[in-house]
C-alpha cells in the first residue's frame, strides 16, 4: 500500500495511491491515519473521492510527527572507506516538524547560512506504539518507508558540539512523496533499495539502503529502549557518502539549485532552493 | 499570574493559581491555553470551578510541548571556574515530550542506565509565535518560567558525540509545578532567581539564574533565527555546576533517592527515583 498526504482546498487529506489515482481516506493526513490502530485495514478498504494524481500538491507525508529522530554515520561502506571503525551504537539527534516540506516544495535558503548541504536518507515511519520492543515487535511497529532529505546548514551544525541547530532550519527538509508499506519492498522491513541524490542533475550520492549498519528494525528496537515510539514518529536512518561538505572544495546549495532525492520504489523528490525573500513574497 | 496543569478524574485541566486555590480554566492543559492568542486576558478573567490546591495532582505544566530545546554550558561562573572560555553560541539539543513528568511524580530508573544524574534548570515557556524575533519580540513571546530538571543518563549521553539519547529517557524529567509570568519575577523576562537542587536533602547545586550567559530573551531570539517558536514550546536554559557526573567519585541517583529541584518564586519539585518495575506494578 502507498499513502500520501495531499494539500486540497479544504486542507490536507490522507490518500491511498491506486495506480494513477489518489483515493481520499477519512483522515486529515497520514499521521492522523496512523493514530488509528486499524489503519491498515481501513486505509485498504476505504473508497472516498478519487482524483488524478498528476498535478496533486503533496505535503510532507507525515506533516507533523510527534518525534523525528535522525541517525548519523550509518552507511557501512562509507564508514569503512573513511578508515573508521563501525560504531557500537547509533548516533541520534533530533529534527523538529517545522523543518519539513513536501517533495516538490522550495527549500528555504536562509541568509543566515552559507553552507547548505544535502543528505539523502531512507525514513522509517512508525505505525504502532513500540516500547522496549523485541525484534518481532519492532518489525510490526514499522508502518513503512519514505524518502527524506536531511538538508543541513553545516556552518550551524558545527557551531557547537551538538548538531541540532544545523539540522532543523525552517522549511528545509523534503519528506515524501509516499509512505510505502514493507510488503511492497524487497527486504520488507529491512529494505534494500537504491538511493540517489542529484544536484542540478549531477549524481552526488548513490548507495543502497541494504548497506545500513543499524537497519530500520534495529533502530526501532534501540530507540524504544529509551522512549516510546508512537504512530507517526519518524526515524531518518542516515546518509551515505557524497555530501557537499566533504568535497574538496566543498559544494553547497545556492539560490536556484535543484535538489533531486530518490529511492527505488519509494519515489522522487525535486526541490528547488530559493532565497527566503522569494518564498515569502 | 500562575498557571498549572492538574490531573483530574476527567483528564487534565489548566488552572489559575489564586493563593491556596486552583481556578479551572477552559483549556485541557497549559499548552492548549497558550495556543489561544488572548490567553493572558482569558486566563486572568475566567472564573471556573475552584478547588483547594493542597493535595492536587500536578501534571507537567505543559504536558506535550511541540518542541523542547535544551541548552548546554550556560552558567557563566561555572564555565569560568572550569577554565573555559565563554561560548559564542548556545549549545542546543532536544528532549522529547515523553520524557516529561509532573513535579511530584516518580522518576523512572531504567535498568538500561547506571549513571542517572540531575540538572536543575530554569525553563522558558513560549506564549506567542516567534520567528526571526527582535529583542522586543522575543520578550513579548515569553509566556513565563517554570522549573525543569533535565535528568540525564550520562552513560547514554556519552555513547556517541550527540547527547540526545541520554537526555530523553521516558518519564524522567520533572517539569513544573507552575508557569509564572514575567511580571511576577525580579528581572522580568531575564529573571534573577536562586536555583537549587538537592539529593536526599543534600544541596548539590546552588546558583542564580541571573548568571546565564545566554538569557531567556537571547535564547528565544537565537532559536527563532533557525525555526519558528510556537506557543507551548519550551527552552531549558542549562544547568549550573554541581552535577553528579563531575564529582570525584561520581554520584548518581539510585532507587529510592529523593531529588529536590527548586527555583525561588517558581516552586519546588520533589521526585523520588523508582525502579521501572516498581512504577509499572
Amino acid at each position: 500500500m502507498r499513502l500520501m498526504t495531499l494539500r486540497t482546498a479544504a486542507g490536507t487529506r490522507a490518500v491511498r495511491v491506486d495506480g494513477a489515482h489518489a483515493v481520499e481516506l477519512d483522515a486529515s493526513d497520514v499521521g492522523a491515519l496512523l493514530a488509528d490502530p486499524d489503519w491498515r485495514a481501513s486505509a485498504a478498504a476505504e473508497d472516498g473521492a478519487r482524483h488524478e494524481l498528476a498535478g496533486a500538491n503533496a505535503a510532507p507525508v507525515v506533516p507533523c510527527p510527534g518525534k523525528i529522530l535522525c541517525v548519523g554515520l550509518n552507511y557501512r561502506t562509507h564508514i569503512l572507506e573513511m578508515g573508521r571503525d563501525l560504531p557500537g551504537h547509533p548516533t541520534l539527534f533530533a529534527k523538529f516538524p517545522e523543518a519539513l516540506i513536501g517533495p516538490a516544495d522550495p527549500i528555504r535558503l536562509d541568509d543566515a547560512s552559507a553552507a547548505v548541504d544535502w543528505e539523502a536518507e531512507l525514513a522509517v515511519v512508525v505505525g504502532a506504539p513500540a516500547r522496549r520492543a523485541t525484534e518481532a515487535e519492532a518489525e510490526a511497529a514499522i508502518a513503512g518507508f519514505a524518502v527524506l532529505n536531511d538538508v543541513t546548514m553545516r556552518d550551524w551544525q558545527y557551531r557547537t558540539t551538538q548538531w541540532l541547530q544545523g539540522k532543523t532550519f525552517e522549511a528545509t527538509s523534503p519528506f515524501g512523496p509516499e509512505l510505502v508499506t514493507p510488503d511492497e519492498l524487497p527486504g520488507g522491513t529491512r529494505p534494500a533499495l537504491d538511493i540517489r541524490c542529484t544536484v542540478d542533475g549531477d549524481t552526488v550520492q548513490s548507495a543502497n539502503t541494504g548497506d545500513l549498519v543499524f537497519d530500520p528494525v534495529a533502530l526501532v528496537a534501540y530507540i524504544s529502549t529509551i522512549i516510546t515510539l508512537n504512530p507517526g514518529d519518524v526515524i531518518a536512518t542516515g546518509t551515505p557518502g557524497g555530501v557537499g561538505h566533504a568535497r574538496k572544495p566543498p559544494r553547497y546549495l545556492g539560490d536556484g539549485a535543484v535538489l533531486g532525492t530518490e529511492i527505488q520504489l519509494l519515489g522522487t523528490q525535486r526541490n528547488q532552493v530559493r532565497a527566503s525573500a522569494a518564498i515569502q513574497a
